[in-house]
């Protein structure tokens, strides 16, 4: 329908990432602690470990891994309220904590633990689109640091990681599908989903969470097909950036 | 993989609709007062029409659409705590009405609405798995009953309904994609996936949310599939049974 | 001073309660779960079962009964604001649910109950005045189920509820003391009062609560003596068909 | 039934009040500000002018009075928690400030007051029993006190205040019938009821509010009539101090 | 700069304190209760003893001291909102109560209190400048009633309290250091310092807080030093004032 | 009497201020976007611009300059809960954050800003003491970039800054007064100090805020005296620093 495709800033190319940046021991006290920036998109993931877990898990031998996501006032183009001043958090900002938190659960052995909480925190520095697919993308990392050191202080025997996992937005601008919407696309775009998928050694993936939106027209299933297949190639690559960022 | 597949409650086979009941009028205040029934799933859901809208669209010519979702105390098996007394809504209820809201403005052409507000009140009687979905496919009778209204009185010319929408869950028990969860398969599953969909009059159904999770294991491209294809007829039935009440 | 009488609806008399409907078992999930109506006010009166007392019985041997009051949005004429959105109940709401504990509390030892609460939530589905008594009214039949559950569960040996309590609202209209208004008279009304008494086997009543307004002008000790006089035979027929409703 | 009658402190009659003292212009800027003490039960009672109304009188021409309740913490035995601390007035609080408000507003002409708030604040400095009462009754004087400033500075031309007003509390110990309880009888007290009445020059009162509850076992038609008695009795003695204090 | 001097109300010298007046047991129910008044500023100030400590003493063998500050609501010229129906305390209100307690701790060896708190509460009956710092110095002689209950219960052998403390304001009004600011100077000043000490036997004071705010112009260096002067002139003859009230 | 002095980490002397950084244009939306960096402590300061004002400034044609102050989670040692999570600010943060609005208000002429608001947000990114310190350096660049977009655009004539403020933290460790306290030095001391001064062009400064607080034992007039001169140096030098970053 569309016989001149949409022009991504840059000139990216529909199914391109932005430039990914993996930053990690950002700060000094988190026992993982990564600033991933997908584009202009930063975000802040720490990764901190409680000897304790909360009441759902006293005394099951299990653990805990949980997730809180902010956004400091004016990571984005006009200031937005602070939530800690407006005395509580939007439906927005619950929606994406509990994303997180179950996106890092389903590639966590919460009995390999032991019964303490991993306790995930992002916070987006600078909003660009993506900030919760960054945010997953990034948490993973800073877990994978605060289990090095449970592994490291002999707390644990073994990770209780049991795979990479990470996430991406695709949506159709103009007809087009895009990998990886910054701002002005994720406002253009009559469809917007967030896929978060596991990826096995073999670079075989699994969903964990697919949540799709359309935002102007409903899509159909061919699209649907569409935007999948393109959610999966750019997981592939964040994992082996993941996995890289990790060799430093 | 499961020489035996998963027996569901009353003999359902796993492509089955629970038993769905449309009662319209239920309340008396309401423009539009529905209870609807998913088996033993009961959802009220009342919209109001209020000549006024919210601060983004003031001055517009255009109205809004929006959904509250609440559980009575013992809708469920234990108690849960009433939200109005903890002094705050859960997390929870508050990803299932911004769903319920953006599901039906998907079929609202907001300009021919007018300045007023369509409220969804979805109030869950009795859960047995399965609210949300029963809300929304409700929520949109009831939307057709307040929309009669404005057009009787003359406040509107045209209906601002541009089409069906209905919502089911779907997901993957002991390796069965199952139609309409109740409550023990849900607890059950591994994948549990909403979905929400437009159905034209041609039967062609277009996606407005798809919302799948994995609860256990992450899932497959080709399970994924086969949810999609259960769901697509399930919400090709359940329009059915919307238009059918309404012609009652 | 009035000539001719108000006239109520549906050639009701001034002393004459509204039809009064009792439905046990309306949900499933509740030890007690009873629908009361009051003509048009409809109110669900559960009765859950708690093995936990509150901080001040904890140790006791004495149990607690105590009582949760709610409104759906739009079981009013106009929609009114959801508690749990705006976070927080209203007086108006704090001083019913107060009332209706206090009520069921004058008519159970606690001892007998054990260390376990009894928790009502009465909801109103539909309101048209009186929802207040109609939930004491209702609550009763409940706290008898879930009684008679502990009872059959052999969790307590003798019933902790020591007689029957109801309620009805009586009030002045044109200077006629009618009894059980209903809203349109609720609204009319100099003088609103409502009255919760308990009723032995031989038919004679005691006040609980008396709770007695001025909405207009002062009214006097002799209207004061009408109108405790009218609340007494209605609670006695109230009684009645709560009795009757045990043996169905 | 009880030969010897319960013992009240400092040798009270059982339909004796305890020392009245009202003190005004307490403190110096509250337009009406009185210390009214039942006793060692001590209430501040200011009334404020606000040249505004709530948004439902706003254009009506009439005014409005509304009344607020607070407690020191260390009013009672034991400290209580502060409530501003706490974030929320508790149940007990609402209900009062509301019966204050609406036994006020029982003797106001409110369009007599013009487009105006009167805003009453009872807080309680020390507490033994009938802070409410109290409360009702120092605040009506306090009102006067404000309207007078509101005559003398020309504002409104006649007085709104249509009559008197005041309250106290009574109840039945060990059987007996007792006038104004102070905290030890209200504990030990089977029932307990606050009247609220106007009275008018001939000495006739009629009543805005009763509330009476049985704390113990419930009470009968006789009693209530016992109970009535008293309570008129103890306001026609209120309302002549009311009149003596307005005289200094 | 100013030829004339700034004139205070009743002609009072700029290095002089207002009347000051310290009413003990001014309230019946707790340990301490102590009106004082600078001038026409009156705060009640309570000290409540409570056999427990806050979570991060438990087990430590030491007590706590901490504070909760209020203002009436109509204790100030025009009425300000009641931070209980409001549903939060003002930064002011948080900001005064951290200092109170912070001042007494100052001088409370918290091992020789035990396992306790002392729960000093400071609310304003009446307001005209200096709330605080007559909160601080009310306080202290408060505590020492309840740390003498404490005593004479042969609770504690020794007192925990070390010394005196005490605390005033001072400003710079047209270019004139003041001692004890009124309102009416607050108001007017360029220059707010509220100033805690301790003071020993030999009458050397000792800073616990020194808060200095310019309002307007920021203040030298020689004006600091002026301030300080004035301040401590004003503490040590409230302390003497402290150690009077005590002997009465 | 402390014949050894304190070790300060890096060899610091004690009249040293840490390494300085300040990072303009750190994020990209906001008109003034700084990190500072004392040391290991680094804050994010950002000004945005509004077109409003609260409405104690409307219709006044002056502006506002008001300030928020936030801490990452796991800024800090330990995490500390999140304030959005939690439902409301900390004392300590509303202190800071009113600290931090009224040190900018202090070098600017309103009138000269028009009828906007200047809000300035200071979020921790990582805690090593002397955060509100730093979070007043940073906030005047960062203002001071804000005003250069209304500049640029035409929007005022002339700038609304009418000098230099910055801020450093003294303290006495060990009987050593210390310049620019670090988190072990602040916790080891017995005497914090916060002081904001402006500075004029020719390096002199003038006290806007001093907040001195014992925490352990109280201190004398010298040590004050110390701690003033102290600082006084170590804002000279801040101030030579943010004059530097600005010509960059």
């Amino acid at each position: 329908m569309s016989p001149t495709p949409f022009a991504r800033s840059g000139g990216r190319a529909p199914d391109q990432l932005r430039p990914i940046r993996i930053t990690r021991h950002y700060t000094m006290h988190a026992e993982g602690a990564v600033l991933i920036e997908f584009g202009n998109t930063r975000v802040l993931c720490t990764a901190s470990v409680e000897e304790k877990v909360p009441p759902h898990k006293r005394g099951s031998g299990e653990g805990w891994v949980t997730a809180e996501y902010g956004m400091l006032p004016r990571a984005t183009h006009t200031r937005s309220d602070r939530e800690a001043a407006r005395g509580k958090q939007s439906g927005r900002t619950q929606e994406i904590q509990r994303l997180i938190g179950r996106s890092l659960r389903a590639v966590f052995d919460l009995r390999l633990l032991g019964e303490r909480t991993i306790q995930i925190d992002c916070d987006v520095i600078q909003a660009d689109g993506g900030t919760r697919t960054a945010a997953i993308t990034g948490a993973w990392v800073a877990a994978q640091d605060a289990v090095a050191t449970l592994l490291a202080a002999g707390k644990i025997a073994a990770s209780p990681i049991t795979g990479a996992v990470a996430a991406v937005s695709v949506g159709i601008v103009q007809c087009q599908p895009l990998l990886d919407l910054e701002y002005v696309e994720d406002v253009a775009c009559d469809t917007d989903m967030n896929v978060v998928m596991t990826m096995d050694q073999a670079g075989v993936g699994h969903y964990v969470e697919v949540q799709g939106t359309a935002e102007g027209a409903a899509f159909s299933r061919s699209e649907m097909d569409q935007l999948l297949t393109l959610a999966e190639k750019g997981i592939a690559e964040l994992v082996l950036l993941q996995q890289k960022s990790l060799r430093n």
